[in-house]
């Protein structure tokens, strides 16, 4: 590291005057509260300051920022909402922290096309907000949506609850506006559903994670909001049962557009934490459902609820009206703050696995769990194989925030080894950047090429992803 | 183009025999049939022959073909089923054609995953009659179905009739393995519905036309066989009645898996060809349903069916059993055929453009059909804004021909430049080349990096697509 690190030139006095020139001064800081809170995203690691933090306006500004850090060396790392968990946006090796969260600009909402162009920093509750009244959304479904942006969503692929039926943040770029530390501002793909027009930059940039090019502007394409919904959820008494109603429903042709899995332990976290008072079984699956029609919605959801009964579900909630449904959601978007309530540094995990290794995947984390004697909780977009393996440590006791490590990276190895990925929809960052050259092999040497190629100087978000 | 030709060696009598010791020596061919009959796809160039033609069977014969072609400079253009209508696997420097059609095993399908592992010169059909018992199919739905590979259909970034609501092959792609002439032999992606894992090279390699690397293999995606299945028909007296109703039905929230467009000139070409009778109208409209549950199959027609009648259909058509629906997909199969017999040499247009320019697209075609004096028919799969406007000429009229290519090319700049597409689904090939510097700009630059990374003698395909 040390070696990367000597090619590298430090932020002085004239690059913050260099900086103010070309966004103006009030959009550059070298001052500790913004070198702190651009410091970090979600995933636990040591900080490391930047130097400077400029928040650029235009593509225009990032041009010229970024041709004149790749001049001078200086690493830059793209940050959006900051809600990554795998350390994607962290500056490991200082440097400028471009923070796009000024590139907030819904551009244009097409509804005709079904379409919208937004600047990079749009919020993703925000975005789907304004497209409400038009009976329009764009559905990858983060649990971060309060604050994630859609170029931190491109950058990483995100998706979430809903991409069992919707997809990831890939299957909605159409287009894309990216300017390159080699001069290049560039207009990427095209503004239609379709194309075979060459090779696909602008679906390549989804997941390059800031390290290719900063995505300041994408076309996206949206859906039709559901006419109906439905949630309902099923309690069982055995993990095998609930896992595998979810293979059963997958095959049936019903398509949900949500399938969850909570454990027991997750059960527990979020009725401390909320007062749910949550039942006592080893795990809940919940399914929401997306119908253009009311008697279509219905049928799919009682085939659904057979298939949950036949498969041993020992409890199911079919709430009567939104209310009801709205309590279930509660309870799966307590998830996240009861696992940071009931301990200080839970590493969250991220893999996916075939679904005909869903349950496998899942008894391989209670298995490592006990070989590595740690806690953990599992759930998931068990859907699309997505499996949350969440270990409950805390940092400051090294030893066993170690064994924690351990486990989360051998589950990481068995979700490769059995055809999966190292992360489903979190990223690599710095967090996975040790099992890219399991799941890639040689082909890691293309994607290094690749960088290279748009990047020479290595100076976008060193240290992450290769 | 001498320049280049200068720089490619041609394949002498040493090379074949080379090539033999590789794919053995039933597997490679100089014989005239065989050179003639893998000169020309399904798009109407001037054949130039190859010198050779390989057929590999494994992968490592693959490595080893490249190997020895790009050291001895000599070009290779890969050859699925011939179905292309961009002329996007024609060897146009001569050369070796690398004819894929000898790697056809269907390798594994994991019910279970939804996934089928294939390799490259699997036929379309043949691989959706395999899937078929197991309630599971590969959705994009080229009019080349029967003949084309699911190699081809990557390479393209093909679709058809059903992208509007299950996308195009890109959408189904997980995993690829590709041969590339650098002498690698690489799994990219992963068998997975989605992740996060760096660039995403798998999908950079869809629409790639055979010019960074070979496929050999692929994992794709499967969807559940729709439960029920339901096509309607509308006939208009009004081109723009009927296409201002596809987009009234796309906002509607029902989301048909295919909406067809049929304008009157093809409907009388057809009429003729296949004795089919179809009634005088200015267009039809084919929508086909696809349901889990048979109420919300029903809601979703007869929402449908008002809409039209609302937007002035003329006719409709709503069969009452399958043999009546058959017979509207008779006449929309016969469209192509219908084509050939009315004329030798069809220029087969394929653009896209955002919904909103559907009208005006369709309109720019007739406005230049009446500007260049030459027969044009337009239909397409108008759900998505794919509109494939078809001039009726014969190349032995030199004139005719000549003028029917300039309305085709002022098409697809007129798609360019609303924002679409040169193509949606037949691919640059030798036809779309001269559009992609309008196209894409700077960016094609980065596409030729990319390719010499990949393939830094230019062995394959070369003269096509950059």
């Amino acid at each position: 590291m040390e070696a990367v690190l000597m090619e590298y030139n430090r932020v002085r006095p004239e690059d913050l005057k260099t900086l103010a020139t070309i966004v103006g001064p009030s959009d550059v800081s070298s001052e500790e509260y913004d070198l702190v809170t651009n410091a970090l995203d979600a995933f636990p690691g040591e900080p490391v300051l930047p130097e400077a933090v400029v928040w650029p306006e235009s593509s225009l500004e990032v041009l010229e920022i970024l041709r004149y850090a790749s001049e001078r060396r200086i690493p830059v790392t793209v940050r959006g909402g900051g809600t990554g968990l795998a350390g994607a946006c962290t500056p490991r090796l200082g440097g400028i922290v471009m923070n796009m969260m000024k590139m907030s600009k819904i551009l244009e909402v097409r509804q005709l096309d079904m379409q919208v162009d937004v600047e990079a920093g749009v919020i993703y509750d925000q975005l789907n907000r304004e497209l409400e009244p038009l009976g329009l959304f764009f559905p990858p479904d983060p649990a971060s949506g309060k604050s994630c942006t859609i170029g931190g969503m491109i950058a990483n692929n995100a998706s979430g609850l809903k991409a069992v039926r919707y997809g990831a943040t890939r299957d909605y770029v159409l287009a894309l506006r990216v300017v390159f530390p080699v001069g290049l501002d560039l207009h990427l793909g095209s503004r239609v559903f379709k194309y075979s027009i060459g090779y696909d930059l602008a679906r390549m940039l989804v997941g390059s994670e800031g390290t290719l090019g900063v995505i300041t502007e994408a076309t996206l394409k949206l859906r039709t909001l559901p006419r109906n919904r439905k949630t309902i959820a099923a309690y069982f008494n055995s993990i095998e049962d609930g896992v595998k109603c979810i293979g059963r429903i997958r095959l049936s042709g019903i398509e949900p557009a949500a399938i969850e899995f909570i454990d027991r332990t997750h059960l527990r976290l979020i009725s401390e934490w909320s007062g749910l008072n949550l039942p006592d079984y080893e795990c809940m699956i919940i399914l929401e459902f997306h119908s253009y029609s009311r008697a279509g919605l219905e049928e799919e959801v009682a085939d659904a609820v057979s298939l949950l009964r036949e498969g041993g579900a020992a409890d199911l909630i079919i709430p009567k009206n939104e209310e009801e449904a709205e309590r279930i959601w509660e309870a799966r978007r307590g998830a996240y703050p009861s696992i940071l309530k009931a301990c200080r540094s839970p590493i969250i995990g991220d893999i996916i696995v075939p679904l005909s290794r869903l349950l496998d995947g899942v008894n391989k984390a209670y298995e490592l769990a006990r070989k590595y004697e740690v806690r953990v909780g599992v759930m998931g977009h068990l859907g699309d194989g997505n499996i949350h393996a969440n270990w409950l440590t805390d940092r400051r006791n090294r030893d066993e925030w170690e064994r924690a490590l351990k486990a989360n990276a051998e589950l990481t190895r068995y979700a490769i080894e059995v055809g999966g990925a190292l992360s489903a929809e979190h990223g690599v960052g710095v967090e996975k950047k040790e099992f890219m050259r399991e799941q890639h092999h040689e082909a890691l040497e293309i994607m290094r090429r690749l960088k290279e190629l748009f990047d020479p100087n290595n100076i976008l978000n060193p240290g992450t992803m290769l």
